[in-house]
């Protein structure tokens, strides 16, 4: 099974790109995954929030093939834990799900298209993170779900919080 | 009122402490705010889970004064959405509560005296983030809140996603 993420717009914050970087670098040991950033839209500070939802849209659709798992990352999605969130990949890959994509929205989340064609809606949190900051929490999450399904000791589900990497090693 | 946020361990991971480092620097025009890392109890690896949970309490407790609403960052407490985060702290404001403090933990949680002590568990998310990730995380929600507050336009709670910093400027 391979995995796919999709973000609206570029990374700007440099050391959230690093984090983006360090936690892709150690999925890649786990399963197949890309990420791909779409370009922001031209001209998108004068257009209105629909015409911009609807551009970004079109183009988070072309990234996306029939027999797609697709999955939102939306604050009104559903809630998991890690553990669960394992889980629900790991049952992906079981059920021979050639791909799942996850998609991080623009500024205005997503366009009606891109609901309707969605497979569901996943919540991280119910705060709101900040749009560049959601990027290296999610892919920390997709690596923490390989662990878990590989049953190694990155992730202590009987521990409130995590060992440091350092202690880790 | 002020605002202290403490954490077990040193964050060691560079890019977190840049991101640290840059909300922490936006949250002080807004509040009086102080991050402590408590050092790491040393010979920590060679210790009893429950010793190390102990030694590393007491080192939270000493930096807790009578009157503090101390709060611990804890997957067992509370959810909150950023507006009612932002809330629950301009309620304290307007208590005239003095101080508020917040506790990330060590790698296996708080120990029970900790425990006691609190005035109350907040949860940022059902999934478990990584102990050096949460630090970035809720800092920026601090962040967050008091621009909420201050009815500024970081936050959009009528969109899924935030905007990124460089489309804000």
């Amino acid at each position: 099974m391979k995995i796919l993420l999709v973000c609206v717009g570029k990374t700007t914050v440099p050391y959230f790109a690093t984090a983006i970087d360090v936690y892709i670098k150690r999925l890649k040991h786990y399963v197949a995954f890309d990420m791909v950033c779409l370009p922001d839209v031209k001209t998108a500070k004068s257009l209105p929030e629909q015409n911009l939802k609807n551009q970004e849209g079109e183009a988070v659709l072309k990234q996306i093939e029939n027999g797609d798992v697709m999955i939102l990352l939306d604050n009104n999605g559903a809630e998991f834990s890690s553990v669960e969130f394992s889980k629900w990949l790991q049952e992906k890959e079981l059920r021979s799900v050639k791909r799942v994509v996850f998609v991080i929205g623009g500024a205005f989340g997503f366009s009606e298209a891109v609901y309707r064609r969605a497979d569901g809606l996943f919540s991280l949190s119910r705060m709101t993170f900040s749009h560049q900051m959601i990027r290296p929490i999610f892919v920390e999450q997709l690596y923490r779900a390989m662990t878990i399904i590989k049953g190694e000791a990155y992730h202590h589900e009987d521990t409130l919080w995590q060992k440091s990497y350092n202690r880790m090693k």
